[in-house]
C-alpha cells in the first residue's frame, strides 16, 4: 500500500475519542464481565435441535435406526451442556437489568436454574415433534404446487419459521428471557416471517410463501389456520399509562379462530379483533373489527381506474 | 459448570423417548441407506455456477482470458461430479417416493441419467449467459437509482433471483425433480424474491427491490416485464378433485404480456387473468381479472380520510 | 460413479463455447487486472465497524475499561487497512468505467485517496455512535414487546438496517463510489429493509419488524420519524430526457416530516409528496399528493364484502 504513514499516526487518537463514547453513551455497550447470551451459541442450538427434530435431512446422512440413537444421543447431550450456559446467562443478565445485581454479587445458582430449565425444554421435543409433523402435513396438503413431504421439510420458509416459533414459545412459557426472541428473530431474517415467541398458534398452522408475514406477541390462532405472504395481524394503537410510557401488557393483536384462511398481504388489527371460524379473509383486506364464523371478506370490487392507451411502439430490443 | 449430575442422568431416557417417535411419526424423518440430495452441494454449486455466468466479480479475481479457461474448465468439471452425484440422488427419491421402490433394489441407473441431466444442463450455460445478459441491461435501464452495469451484478437482489430462476427452470424443462425447488427457495431466502422454478419468464426480466415477491409455478410472463417490491402473481382458488384433493395441475396463476409494467405491492391472481401488452398496474393494486392491451390501472383516488388534529406538543429530545 | 467417461469427453469443448461468451458477452464478465472491490471485504468491515459501535454484544466477550482500548485500537487499524484497499479499487473503477482509464495507467494515487477517504471516514464513529444511541432508544421507547435496550441491539432488524444505511450514508458523503450500495443490499438481504445510501435519515429513526420496506435515493426523512413493514417511500414515474433515457438525478421520492408515524404496508409515493409534522399514515393507504402537519390519514371503512356461509362440515384432524 502506497498509503501516507503520518495519516495513520492519527488512529490511537481516534480510537481514544471511541472509547470515551462507551462512558458517555453507555447505553449501546456492553463492558463487565458479566457475559450476554452468545448468538452464535442459540443459533447453532437451534441446528442441532432441527436435526432432533427433522433427522435425515441436512448435517448427517446414511442415519437408520441402528444408529441414530448415538447421533441423537450425542446432540442432546451437547445441547444440554449449550443450553445451560445460555440460559444461565440470560437469566443473570435479566435480573441485572431489572434490579441492578451485580454480576459478582449472584445470590441465584443460575447454573443451576438454567440446567432445569434445559431439561424441561429438552424433554418437551417428543411432543413437538407431534406438533410439528402435524405443521408438515397441513404445509402438504395446504399447497397444490407442493409435491412431496419432503420438499416442505427441505424447502418451505413457512415450515422453517414455525419450528423455530414453536420452540422459542415453549422456551418462553418455561421461562427463559431474551433467548425466544433472537431465536425468531433468526428466523425472520431467514424467511421474512416474524412471528413473536408470545404468540398462541394451534396445530396444522400453515404459512405459504410467507415473506412479510407478522404475527404480533399477544396474537391468538387456533387449529388448521392458513397465511399467505405478506399477512400482518397487528396492533391497531398502543395505549400509553399516564406518564406516556407504553403499557407493555394489554392483548393488543387479533384472534383467529380454527380453519381460518387469510390471504396475501390482508391486514387484520387490533386486540379486540376476532376472525370467527372457518372464515376465509381475501387478499389485500384491511380488517380493524370482528367477523362472525363462516365468513368471507373481501374486497368491494375494486375501483379501478382502466384506461386504454393508444399504443405506444413497441420497445426493440436491446444491443447487449 | 455448577450444575446437577443426577438431573443429566434423565437424558439417556429422553433420547429414547425421541427415537421412539421416529418410529410413530415416519413423515418427518428420513433414515435409511438412501441418501437425499444434500443441501450445502446445491447451494455450493450455484455458486460455482455464478462464477461461471459472472466470472470476476466475486470469489476469483484478476481472471483474464489468458487464465481464465482454466479456471471455468476446472469450475465444470467439478460441476459435473457434483450435479451427477446429486441429480441421481433426486431421481432415486422420487422414485422411491412415487413407486416405493427400495434403495438397493435399483432397476435404473440413476447416476447414468444425472450425468446425462448434468451434461446437458451444463451445455446451456453459453445460452443462459446471453439471456442474463439481457435481464442485466434490462435492470440498468430500469432504475433511475443504478450507476453501472457492475452495481446490477453486485448489488441487486432482482439479478440474484432471475439467475437463481433460470438455473432452476432449465433443470426442471431437464426432469431433474426436487432440486430446482430446492435451488428457488435459497433465492427467497437471500432476496425475499420467491419465483417457482416452474414459471414461464421471457427475456429482458427486471424486478426492482424485490422483497416480498411471489411469482407462482403457471405463471406466463412475456419480455421485458418490469416488477416492484411486493408484487404477487398467485393463485384465486384451488380447485379439489372429487375426493376433496388439491389438483396441482391446472394453470392457476395469470399471464403478463410483453412489456408491461407492474408497481409495487400490486396483487394479480387467476390463472385466467391476462394483462395485455405494454399495460401499466398501479401500486398496491388488486386485479383478478384480465385487461387489454395498453391499460393503465390504477387505484382509483383513494378515498381517505384526512383529519388536521390539534397540533401536539412537540416531543422533546431523548436523553440517552 | 458409475457414470459414461465418454460423455465427460465434452466438457473442454463446453468450456471453449462458454469462454467464447467473455468476448461476446462482456458486460457481464469483469476480466484483466484490475480488481473490483472485493465483497467479502466490504461484510467483514461492516461486521468489524459493528464490534467498535455496540462493543460487547457479538464476536467479543468479557471486554471492559481496562482492555476495549487495545480491541477497539485493533479493530480500527484494520479497518484503515481493508477500506483504503477497497475505497482505493473504487475509485479506481468507478474512473474506468466513467472515462476509459486504463489499469496500468493510473494517473491518480488511488491508494492515497483511499486513505484519506478512510481517515475521514472512520473519524466519524464517534458521531455514529451518538446518533445510533438515538434510534436505538427510539425502537425500545416504540415497542411495546420490547422487553430492553439490550433486545434492540441483539435482535431488531430495524436497528440492523439503520446502522448499516448510516454507515454507508457517510461513505456516501465522503464520496466512496459503490460500495456504499454494496453495504445496504448486504443490509437487505438481511432484513428484508432496502434503504438507498443517498436518503437523508434525522435522529431517533426506527422501523419495526422491517420486511419490504424500501426508502428511495432521494427521501428525506425528518426526525423521530417511525415505519412499519412493508412501507414503500417510493417514486411515481420517472422521468426521461429527450433521448428517451433515464433521468438520474431529480427528487422522485417523498419527504416526512418531523414525528410522523407511518403504518405496515403504506405507500408514499412522488418527489413533490410532503407529509407534513406529526402526521400519522395508517396501515394500507396508498398516497401520492402531500398532506398538512397533525393529519391522520386512515383508508375509508373498507368496503368489504362479508358474506356469511352456510356452516361446512368441521374438517377432521389429520392422520399423521
Amino acid at each position: 500500500m502506497a498509503s501516507d504513514y503520518r495519516l495513520k499516526e492519527a488512529l490511537p487518537k481516534l480510537t481514544k475519542r471511541i472509547v470515551s463514547t462507551y462512558d458517555t453513551l453507555g447505553t449501546i455497550n456492553h463492558l463487565g464481565h458479566c457475559p450476554l447470551p452468545r448468538y452464535e451459541q442459540i443459533i447453532s442450538s437451534i441446528a442441532d435441535l432441527k436435526e432432533i427434530l427433522y433427522p435425515g435431512y441436512r448435517r448427517r446422512e446414511r442415519l437408520h435406526m441402528g444408529n441414530v440413537t448415538y447421533y441423537v444421543g450425542d446432540l442432546i447431550d451437547g445441547l444440554h451442556d449449550k443450553l445451560t450456559t445460555q440460559f444461565a446467562r440470560a437469566l443473570r443478565h435479566e435480573d441485572r437489568v431489572n434490579d441492578g445485581v451485580d454480576c459478582g454479587a449472584d445470590q441465584v445458582d443460575y447454573e443451576a436454574k438454567g440446567q432445569a430449565m434445559a431439561i424441561d425444554f429438552l424433554d418437551r421435543i417428543p411432543d413437538l415433534r407431534e406438533m410439528l409433523a402435524l405443521d408438515v402435513r397441513a404445509a402438504f396438503d395446504g399447497d397444490p404446487a407442493c409435491q412431496n413431504i419432503d420438499e416442505v421439510i427441505f424447502c418451505y420458509p413457512g415450515l422453517e419459521a414455525v419450528t423455530v416459533f414453536r420452540l422459542a414459545h415453549e422456551l418462553l412459557e418455561i421461562g427463559v428471557p431474551f433467548i425466544p426472541r433472537m431465536m425468531t428473530e433468526w428466523a425472520h431474517k431467514q424467511t421474512g416471517i416474524d412471528i413473536h415467541p408470545g404468540a398462541q398458534i394451534g396445530r396444522q398452522f400453515f404459512i405459504d410463501h410467507g415473506t412479510g408475514v407478522v404475527i404480533g406477541a399477544t396474537c391468538e390462532i387456533g387449529e388448521r389456520v392458513k397465511l399467505y405472504q405478506g399477512v400482518t395481524l397487528g396492533a391497531l394503537s398502543f395505549p400509553t399509562d399516564r406518564d406516556g410510557k407504553l403499557v407493555r401488557t394489554t392483548k393488543r393483536h387479533p384472534t383467529i379462530e380454527n380453519g381460518v384462511v387469510i390471504y396475501a398481504n390482508a391486514t387484520v388489527l387490533g386486540g379486540q379483533t376476532v376472525v370467527g371460524k372457518n372464515s376465509v379473509i381475501g387478499s389485500s383486506v384491511w380488517l380493524t373489527k370482528s367477523v362472525p364464523a363462516n365468513s368471507t371478506v373481501t374486497m368491494e370490487k375494486p375501483s379501478l381506474r382502466i384506461r386504454a392507451e393508444s399504443a405506444v411502439p413497441e420497445v426493440t430490443d436491446y444491443q447487449i
